[in-house]
């Protein structure tokens, strides 16, 4: 007889992220199933359980009592919720979508919160769509699991099973469930997934403009900030213009600092004391809290992420999210 | 009896390209010895011929007729080209030094045009110092070489001769000689490579002002940004403070683009489609120029750079080189 760790999954939408997660639910021998807008017929040539027909998919769910995934673009969000209120009333829901406050005032805008938990994972590459969804993605990623409705003290033991479920999920495909609130998880996805590309777009014209020699005197550092600006620009639209309420004030620390270093560029003599060294020990301390060991002759890989054991739903468990949290720490639940 | 496709090699510093140049001359059968300040001994135990007696050093590459390879730091080049004034007063003289208009100004002040080419190896890591040196550094990368004496209708047949070797000491370390006027090649590693060290390190504080959970969520787009942050910011204040003319227009540029998008991203709705669109166009037409080809099955590494055969000193090989220049290709001398 087959255990499943998980209950039924049901994902909607089929893209890198919602593709990659159904090939690592079949490899782990979950019941998985799904809807695409796009790519349905290549998914079941692949072998896949997939429709695109959403309100057939989402009558399944619900007879199944099975989890949804919301793995569409932010765009598409309000409309696929309005659906599963129709369709699957009952289901558990949780997301994939790369901000979370948004997605959230659409929750509570439906009176969803009791049976959602958010997600992200912090995975992806430059290439999007079921065909470029693979198995592996979320290996060692951090998966970023909100739990506002239980900060608020309103989890019962209904969400704090669901909220297992959600950590259990990340946990089959490799990835590592980090407790965040929504509020949190934009500013700091702002600061570290969102810039990055704001910052890979313009720094790819500014190459482009120096033709054909500046590419070929081009090496790491100039692939290494430009790789992501070969994502579908509508993909990098979505991120950023949907997360706009955070990026905008970590876009202006981050010009900010530029025009600083510009000044005393233009200085004679000229000089990049300030941001050079200040900029290394913020890079040095970052690699510090990540515990970045080059000299490890482990086999193991060991994840760089303090660990706690939670039991959602036990006394003081929230606090101990919280606790998490401010570390940028990952859970295990039991 | 052996054969030697270059004349004895000199080289003066032996961090990171220096160190990693006379160990790539070293496995080709090539002469190679060297001066360095820092590191001798630890040099001298993995078995190299190196000194720390600048004059020495110098009376020898006199005597040996060598070629001088200045691998030292922008602000310690002068001090060097003085003493290869009195100590190794007919030798012919290259460089690794990142910027090239400086370099040039102070050949020049010392009337030393007639036996100087420029160069510069667009390879490196964020490791420095003889310890980080290692073979195989400069494979397929970029070496940018200066011909501006020749563009001004100077170079004689010695002249020639020496570009070629030049241009042949690039190939037996296997990289690409690239030739670049040393203003265009200011310009172009300012966007290329000096920006993305400014990025590096303005975007690793803006990071770490998020705390352990903003990097616990960071993922590739950050990785790939923020790599160069690492390196020691003496050597970026080097690179860009020599640089600043070229690199303060080239970071307005980049702080324009910025402006705009975070002016269209604190709009209602929030927009950054031109910024998305654009840079990534930008980026297509780079990936297109470069011809990476993800498809190749080929096991045969192929340049992404169109090669020329030129012949130093025949008639309208300036021009041969103002065409390869245009197109950020290599030359092949003969």
């Amino acid at each position: 007889m087959t255990t499943y760790q998980l209950p039924p999954i049901c994902i909607l939408g089929l893209g890198l992220i919602g593709g990659s997660l159904m090939r690592d639910l079949t490899i782990s021998n979950e019941r998985v199933f799904g809807y695409t807008m796009h790519g349905a017929r290549a998914a079941q040539r692949d072998g896949f359980d997939v429709s695109d027909n959403m309100e057939e998919v989402l009558r399944r769910a619900e007879a199944d009592n099975a989890l949804i995934v919301v793995a569409v673009p932010m765009a598409a969000v309000a409309s696929v919720l309005d659906q599963v209120a129709s369709f699957a009333p009952t289901c558990d829901i949780t997301d994939v979508v790369s901000v979370k406050e948004r997605v959230y005032d659409l929750i509570v805008e439906r009176d969803m919160q009791g049976r959602y938990v958010g997600g992200h994972p912090m995975a992806g590459t430059e290439f999007s769509g079921w065909s470029a969804s693979h198995e592996g993605l979320f290996e060692g990623a951090a998966w970023a699991v909100t739990y506002d409705y239980a900060r608020e003290g309103l989890a019962d033991d209904h969400w704090a099973a669901l909220f297992t479920t959600v950590c259990r999920l990340a946990s089959v495909v490799g990835a590592e469930a980090v407790p965040v609130r929504v509020s949190l998880h934009d500013e700091s996805v702002a600061r570290v997934s969102h810039l990055p590309h704001v910052i890979a777009e313009a720094l790819s014209l500014v190459g482009d403009r120096g033709g054909t020699l500046a590419q070929s005197l081009s090496a790491g550092s100039f692939r290494g900030a430009t790789r992501v600006a070969s994502t579908e620009p509508e993909l990098v639209r979505n991120m950023c213009e949907t997360n706009a309420d955070s990026l905008v004030p970590v876009l202006d620390e981050f010009i900010e600092l530029l025009q600083a270093a510009r000044a005393s560029l233009a200085d004679d003599p000229a000089s990049m004391k300030q941001l050079a060294e200040s900029g290394n020990r913020a890079y040095l301390r970052m690699a510090a809290r990540k515990g970045a060991r080059r000299e490890s002759v482990s086999p193991v890989k060991i994840s760089s992420r303090p660990v706690m054991r939670v039991h959602p739903g036990a006394p003081g468990w929230v606090r101990q999210l919280e606790q998490v949290e401010s570390l940028g720490g990952r859970v295990e639940v039991f």
